[in-house]
């Protein structure tokens, strides 16, 4: 695995630990903040200015019923500064889909766009 | 907007045209070759080969029944040879959100991922 490929998978468990951990403070550094940024929530619309991104995550994180994502089956495609990562999550036992798009920004990955739906368990 | 952007923009719009018009050669040419290709379809897991993917597509395309997507409120991040379109699609009526990743192929733009989810329509 060469170098740009293990630091965005460490961008990708970066933004999955600070959801677990419910830390603000990291999820706000982990989106770019000159890139575009856009997220699409399961069963959600296209949400597309930071502002409307963070506060989707800052309630989730503020939501004592909200349950752990455990994530894997990473596959990474990475080009220069822009890279996807496509994952299985399991968030309360419910089994969703991701893909995370990632950008260099002053030498860090940071999310630009997360999309996640659920998979329905009778088409595996 | 900048020729880059047009360009991705235009091979985005070429996916959505060969789906409508059932055109499985337009479809596989606009597959990536090279680079690694997965696709997650409405509540659908994530596929992680070519084969598979295009075989999703192909039987699509070869269903009677398979409603036609009008595509609209695309939004395009583009660096060096990687770039991503998210935009909305109703399919035969049903609102659903993509993501599309596409990679710089021998000067063309070429899909590596595609992930569309159904949006429900009390999130709006």
């Amino acid at each position: 695995m060469d170098a740009a490929t293990e630091a965005v998978l460490a961008a990708n468990a970066a933004f999955y630990s600070a959801f677990n951990e419910r830390d603000t403070a990291s999820m706000d550094v982990i989106w770019a903040r000159r890139a575009a940024v856009s997220c699409i929530h399961p069963h959600g619309n296209l949400l597309t200015s930071r502002e409307q991104v963070m506060a989707s995550w800052f309630a989730m994180l503020a939501n004592p019923a909200q349950g752990k994502i455990v994530v894997g089956g990473e596959v990474v495609s990475v080009r220069g500064e822009m890279a996807m990562v496509a994952c299985r999550e399991f968030v309360a036992g419910t089994p969703v889909v991701a893909t995370n798009l990632f950008v260099l920004e002053d030498g860090h990955w940071r999310m630009a766009h997360h999309h996640g739906s659920p998979v329905a368990l009778a088409r595996g």
